[in-house]
């Protein structure tokens, strides 16, 4: 099959959002309105659980939120005032349904729902163990782990078993649980995933981005800090920090790709950091053209930036369909061929004859941007310079972000001409790690104590990897990865 | 129910695109990803039928194209060489099935499938003929008129039984029909609605919009000529023109609004245009501003016009959301009014404080342009100024486009001052009539054979509107339409 | 795949039930009911119309009529106390759903409905000059042929228009037709197929069968006539005679088969006719045996009447599935072998050792009949008897029954002795025409003038047959039905 | 809404049915055929499992086997030459589907599948200690607990666990697990449901009936001991007995109504140990009358046996109508009356004047029973004489058995007379229990170890009811169970 999305094929997919609700009649509503916001950051499974004081109710459905929660029925049979859901990334089947999130288990404090953003990188082995022990999982993702850590730990108390499951995992986690105690939102040590807290009259409200605060008309209030639980219960706000302090590392492809435009991440405007990592790629690749054209929707702020930085006329030549589907047919070489214009066609009357700039936002597998130069060059661009708005992507993420192993990541395999050969550009520019610090406001990246997690950049991955070093020592052939 | 895309709601909406193939192996293949490139131009129903040189074969199917229309069994159950295809608005339900093109049916000179872009304005008058001789409808569509008018004329030969219907017929047709004895396309005397004709090897291609031939790698030939019948049998291409010539009068708005922005109409690239008409509108109604400022994704060619003639920087203060449903929970009046968030979001972060130009294609009701100037204010605009790339809209079309009757038109109850007092802007203008005349290339629209249809802006339809005034003698509530 | 119900496969198939209601509120649910009495006429597709004194509804579906009308929603959607309804064999897909039944046009008198149980013998030949004339027909149902014929006549008057076109027709037919002039019920001239009226409270009602007036409480009044119209409007009943009189020949199958026994059939118990027929055969066909079995269910009540007849007892030695399916798995030749079972099964500790006499109504092509008794003999049968409770089916039928064409039907290849080698059966016998026709109250078949259409078992067929005869002159390879 | 089968409702129902394969090439596709035997036990849900010796595979769905099991694609996900599945009562949506069986979980031993019939009486007392020591539960099915007792023992081999699971639990099973180290087929040490075993070429079957195992065409070998474990692992048969040995108490409901009359239950074949029943009947409770009918299907076999024994004939005087859908519209009062006839209709003809005997195998709430004798007095039945195929039903089973709470049993609120004025029956007896006995070859009921479970019929459960007594301590409003 044909997918309709070629270019959306090489990016990197976030694999998830958490939206939580506490305190506010018809929980459920806004729950589902917060996911659609967040629809972005996962689109292949949506959930969302509530509780109304005496049972926790919960739906789960493969898609998309619209379509499957934007039916009163559905939100009907979500009653109460405190409620949580979950985007994801998933395949599909029964066993997939039984991944989508949040997960629930009855423990013996009574009900408890999770959904977690984020990838624990010890929980291949922690399962083992608990399994030794008797436990039985009802899934294969690696959040059922934290359920089982505090059902079976020593502690009584409901919140004292979870700290003692969160000191037993390592990775990244942005998690929103609810307990007959409370919701509890909490972040990893180092803040690796994002989640910030907001307020709707008398209710609090947590979400992976800020934008999902403005589609529920809620206010913005701050950052869950990083190592910092956050319970809230009868409209009482309490917070913890059991971790001992370490420097934070916020995923910085948040401002790169994973956040809308739309978003305020670690206090800074995503869309403005876009512009401005464009304008710094206009000073550090400079080159003689007639038009800024973005590759759509991603690469539009980048360009936007890199146009009045250059005094380059920002032109659409790639105009993009709203009606894209996952497949269609190819029943002939040729019609494959042609599926990349389902999506994107060439703006012909403007592109032909023009030395143009592409911008997009990243380069994974580099196919994609082979198929729009070639493109651009049908249309009869005269030349085609492609600029990137990130450094190049050479490592895998193994904190809950869908990389294609080591090997399969252009940027692993050629230097920069390289891949401008590959990619059959003019010429190719990315912008230094050094630049993408300078627009995030950094003088530049310091390699003790970097601000970010830059991992896919750099290797300079901020947690053990336990499960990756395990599999590492098993299976000889996967030792591509980080040493 | 609240409607997740509540500007779009305020859109005069295409009633249909319409796709063709004659002589190309899995022609029907072609047809689906020819139709998915319209699919802009109706997005409720689609349709395909095929002809393997003994049987027709379709499939209808509510909803998109992808979908529906990109399965490899839908797609192997509709053989043959020759196939066309329809996209187009509809209600629901098994009624509305029947109503959804191609129609087909079985005359004594064998099948005959039709699929009909634009609309008859004398349908019901002949209907009611018809019926009354005996002929028996299946379906509520001023279509199948034209079938029973071939089915029962009283020549002999099939193009001659074609030719003698379309004489009885006024209105607006873009049609592409199937019979054993060829493919017929032809276009109604005035050109009202647009037909393209492209080459892809051996076969001949027919497309609402030149887009479609982009998608399917064909060559673009040139415009089907209003009045013309082009008529395809085993590669042979025979053209007729029964009708006495007369000025064409294309609609105009296809050039606002309808066509896709890197579709060539009439020899005009559509993006050009709209950029030009930005220019005019800078030139006609300049503002001192901070910001330019389109309403996605309509307005964006009109406001990088505006902005490289004004030289106010382009920005994206509004972002649109990709995951866009039908309708969505509405559980209190207050998350009823976030609903227009679900799609458009406030750039927060760029807006605040800021004098905006915000720039938009047309108004039809206005609802919407208030949510929007509103959404601007409480993200703290400083000024909000509305620059519309069409004159203001007055008239309802009878041709094809689905506009609300003239008495929902705001344009047709208030002046421009008193629709700027509805929005709430600080400013509002629209371009002028001449002032588009001149995007398109001519000095000024003289009032005598003016080059367009643009009867929604100025009244002045190119036909006899036979049904509209039967029923505007018998329901005198009627009467608010052309004078 | 493997039928699970591989002995059905042997049965004559009855193509249609109707049902009416005229002057009862929410006449939609009780056409449901009645249709659900008649399911065994007709069990793959189902409509129901409903008539407002405005507007007329209708809803059809594939399958059955609980699960597709037992639904509020769809009752509701069927407003008005005028309905009518059919359940009909068909076969899947958009086609078929076009040819469920009632068939509803617009004609120049208003609106016009039509179920229909019987087959006209010459539509093919009308249909081919309506299409001549320019009619466009629907469906590839007879029962259209009717409605254009309707809509062309020359007539004025609806009643008039009807007439002429019941008189150009040939073949079955049992009508129930909805008009804004009224409800008309009429019959063939010969009466083939069965039609009934009732009443209940102030309204009137018709079905194909007595056991549909029971289900809804309504009283039996009588048959409509052979040749008879019945016009019901605003609760006045007229009755008009067209035709000119001739001998009725109402099918004798209905006591064989069709009919459930809990009907009365032209003042007939359907029950007691099989139980007399059963008696007939113990007296035609005696044979010594331990043990009277019927192959359930439809040779019950001649096995009964068999073993009241003969002394010896009944019991019952096949067990039934009440849990059906159409079609089942068949991964290998073994488990395709043991798919008889599936719906019937031996009760092996009663038939072991047993001399047995089978009772079963028909035997088409007698496939079905083999696997029986070799399911006996598997069970330890010491001796199997087969007994029919009809005359060998030696002719198609062309009067609304799907048959298998003539060369398929064992008797029209083999004589007794043939077919119970076939069949594998110690000795098989059928009841004799007369000895059927002696059940029926009569002394003998009386070759001039029978009182029964018997054509399947004579070959005696009472009207022309347009249609397959024209056939047979252009196809000779079809000859092999009657000269 | 209207149930069409309301006298299906006043059942007991059977809680499963379960049939397992081990060393048959597509063992699945065995299971499908067998589970369809079995539908008559558990008509809600259904479910498979197989293994391929690595990997385990499930497929669950709500409704019939048939229609979900039928279908190759479904088979073909199912691998392995070991399959075992259930069918089972159950109600609607996610959470039931989580309870359908089989039941499976990964321990640290590997993959373990369970399918089970019965009750376990002291499920939630068990569960609660498990939920204490960090056990989380899927599903709220009483059988899940036997796997986290395997999953938790202190056992180290995986069969020594699995014993001492089934120590720690009372109440009825019998099961079918799926292990790496073997199929284990086990039944309850009193024996109270059904387990069979059979062979077929060289694989070992087993089932909850015989019929199952004629349907695949295995060969009966013998009935699973109470208390026994069978184990089949690579064509080998192992057979354990840990349990001390006690007296059997196989269900008498078996025979009475659960199992089909063509199955073979403990070696007494079901039917003639009905026809029995009926015998026994007409020689305790006589009385002059002139036809026999039974209340179609289940009253059938006695009735065959009561007329036979009497002298007075057997007739069909209710017809039953094999198209029953599960609900029904209900538009108004009288509509709503005639539900009862959807699924049953009297065979008036017959009825009319006549003294008839009716036989039904069971009275439960007494409601049909009433709408049965009522319809035959509408028919014109002269007399009507209820007989009743089981002593009164006075006490609840907590078995397997869906049966309603006492209060709602009409045999334990009113005595013979009673219920006879109840129901409006002429006369009405049930067959005494001593009756029964001997209908199953004993001299009479012994109460000191009877032979049988007969504890809905006498209140003398054969084992401890934990939960029952657990609840009724803490809810003494529940208190009207077994003193």
């Amino acid at each position: 099959m044909l997918t309709t999305n070629p270019f959306e094929d090489d990016k990197l997919r976030e694999e998830c959002g958490v939206f939580g609700v506490s305190g506010a009649d018809g929980a459920a509503a806004l729950v589902a309105l917060g996911l659609h916001a967040l629809q972005h950051r996962g689109q292949e499974a949506a959930g969302i659980t509530s509780y109304d004081g005496t049972h926790f109710h919960t739906h789960r459905a493969m898609g998309h939120v619209a379509g499957n929660f934007d039916r009163d029925d559905v939100i009907r049979a979500l009653p109460g005032n405190v409620a949580c859901g979950h985007v994801r990334y998933s395949t599909t089947g029964e066993t997939a349904l039984r991944n989508v999130q949040p997960l629930y288990a009855e423990l013996a404090s009574g009900g408890f729902a999770v959904a977690h953003n984020g990838n624990i990188s010890n929980a291949l082995h922690l399962r083992r163990e608990l399994v030794q022990r008797g436990s039985i999982f009802q899934s294969t993702s690696d959040t059922e782990t934290i359920i089982h850590l505090v059902a079976t730990s020593g502690y009584r108390d409901l919140l004292d078993r979870f700290i003692d499951a969160l000191k037993q995992i390592e990775g990244a986690y942005s998690l929103i649980c609810m307990t007959p105690q409370g919701m509890i939102a909490c972040r990893d040590p180092l803040g690796i995933r994002p989640l910030v807290m907001g307020r709707l009259g008398d209710s609090y409200i947590f979400a992976s981005e800020t934008v999902a605060l403005d589609v529920v008309g809620a206010e913005f209030v701050r950052a869950v800090d990083p190592g910092e639980l956050v319970i809230v219960k009868d409209g009482e706000l309490r917070s913890l920090r059991p971790f001992s302090a370490i420097a934070p590392r916020p995923c910085i492809f948040e401002w790169v790709y994973f956040s809308r435009p739309d978003s305020i991440a670690e206090d800074r405007s995503v869309y403005s950091v876009r512009k401005a990592i464009g304008a710094e790629l206009a000073n550090e690749s400079a080159v003689d053209a007639d038009l800024v054209v973005p590759v759509p929707d991603s690469g539009v702020p980048a360009a936007i930036g890199y146009a009045q930085q250059s005094g380059i006329p920002f032109e659409l030549g790639i105009i993009r369909s709203h009606y894209v589907g996952r497949t269609f047919i190819q029943p002939s070489a040729e019609v494959r061929r042609l599926g990349v214009k389902l999506k994107h066609n060439a703006n012909r009357d403007l592109i032909a004859g023009k030395r143009i700039i592409l911008v997009d936002d990243s380069i994974v597998r580099g196919t994609t941007s082979l198929k729009i130069v070639e493109m651009m060059r049908e249309a009869g661009a005269a030349e085609v310079h492609m600029r990137i708005a990130s450094p190049p992507t050479t490592h895998s993420c193994f904190y809950g972000v869908d990389t294609p192993e080591r090997s399969k990541l252009l940027a692993a395999k050629l230097n920069v001409q390289g891949m401008a050969d590959f990619i059959k550009a003019d010429s190719l520019a990315f912008i230094s790690i050094d630049g993408l610090y300078r627009a995030l406001g950094e003088a530049e990246r310091r390699d003790v104590l970097p601000k970010y997690c830059d991992a896919c950049f750099t290797g300079d991955y901020p947690t053990a990897l336990t499960d990756h070093n395990e599999q590492a020592l098993t299976q000889l052939a996967l030792l591509d990865e980080p040493a």
